[in-house]
């Protein structure tokens, strides 16, 4: 009898072209684009496990993605040999064995998210898809009132009306506002151990309208305490918005990263 | 009767879905796409005149676009209305007034390009349209072959055949290795005051080749003495390559820039 054995990847991809991370019929997703090519490989592995459910436009750097096999490949063939088979807005950058039936999302730990933003008055063609054009920003306003959103809170205000989960305390443990190697971009990286619809998007629109004066200081905490969506800002384009990494507490069994 | 004025532009683009800059019957280039948002601000204004001939899938910062007009707009309106008109992956980054009949290819006094590579195993979608990746490359001896080509030299070896002008002698005054924020990317930058067609493609195609071993170092001076394309590496592929800038010595009734 053949063994299962579990694969971690860790996954790359330009939101721009993708219906968002998840299986869906008739439109292209990152998911079933991914999920083709193992079944390249290995016709009978397993459904995908993604670690987030990215929107589309959204793009990833560090999707964790764990499927099952019998197959028995290193991981430097997964990621030569998945990456044959997937376009060029998708690449597995990474992978590891892991014990079977290992799901990276209840393994995750901890997620970080970076929202670019190109402050200028005209646009820039090189980072049309990466980035959100705001001609003008307080980033004194924008730190200070990223501050309010860290620690455990109901974040009931801050997700779409899609999402139906009764439960809404999260636990951010960082919001802060860095400056890229180019001068004209800043980011807004937001680390926490679980997400809500559309969270970190509502959390950064409703930081800008506070740092272009849209919105009065003090907005994260009146929607916090009032848990109304209403009272928070904009949502963020999904373009802005990368999934950076995903922190795994690692099971026995994990094997070594390829490549190293 | 009306003033003929001058407007030189600084143009930037994302060279991947066009067939480079100089107009061609039936093909998307920056050209034609360009002059249609220019005439849609003033229909009897002078075709462009760009300063540097990109091909296709070659990227630009700072492309410098003259062409004349009747109309009285100021800067900022050249810069905001015709960005109005163009698509997405072009944009009008600067304007300024210059004399008319001002050329910026005839006016330029040196220009920059700078060729990105992604040193890395395996692929990254975020950098797929703007870096070449190579896997393995010796930097040290990148940098030590480049300083060959510096000064002044018969590039007739550097140029595709399809150039066929005879006069090859031209100067650069910097070829340099640089790491950029991205410790996984680095760029070869070359300056000089003209160049040949393909010439910085088949320049960082060679310093690769020395790089990665495919070619024995000295290979720059032989190409140069030998005058001979055939002793050169390869050319590089067009989508690593940016035309960062290009300077000008500015003619007597040059206007400030906006933004400023």
């Amino acid at each position: 009898m053949t063994q299962r054995r579990g694969v971690l990847l860790r996954v790359a991809y330009d939101g721009t072209e993708f219906h968002g991370w998840a299986s869906q019929q008739g439109l292209r997703t990152v998911q079933d684009t991914l999920h083709g090519a193992v079944l390249a490989l290995d016709p009978r592995a397993s459904a995908l496990r993604g670690s987030s459910r990215t929107d589309a436009g959204v793009h990833a750097e560090g999707q964790l993605v764990a499927f099952d096999t019998d197959r028995d490949i290193p991981a430097r063939g997964w990621v030569l040999g998945v990456n044959q088979h997937l376009p060029d807005d998708v690449a597995v950058r990474e992978a590891r064995a892991v014990p079977h039936s290992f799901s990276p999302r209840f393994g995750a730990r901890g997620k970080r998210y970076r929202y670019r933003m190109l402050l200028d008055v005209v646009r820039d063609p090189a980072l049309r898809a990466r980035a959100w054009r705001i001609p003008e920003l307080d980033l004194d306003a924008v730190a200070r009132e990223g501050r309010d959103a860290v620690g455990t809170h109901d974040f009931a205000g801050f997700r779409s009306s899609s999402d139906e989960r009764s439960e809404t305390v999260r636990t951010l443990t960082r919001v802060a506002v860095e400056r890229e190697a180019n001068p004209r971009l800043v980011a807004v990286v937001v680390e926490g151990s679980a997400f809500l619809h559309n969270m970190v998007r509502i959390l950064v629109g409703t930081l800008v309208d506070v740092g272009r004066g849209r919105l009065a200081a003090g907005a994260i905490a009146r929607t916090l305490a009032g848990r109304d969506r209403r009272l928070a800002g904009t949502t963020a384009p999904a373009h802005g918005l990368t999934l950076e990494r995903v922190d795994v507490a690692w099971p026995e069994g994990t094997g070594e990263p390829w490549p190293p």
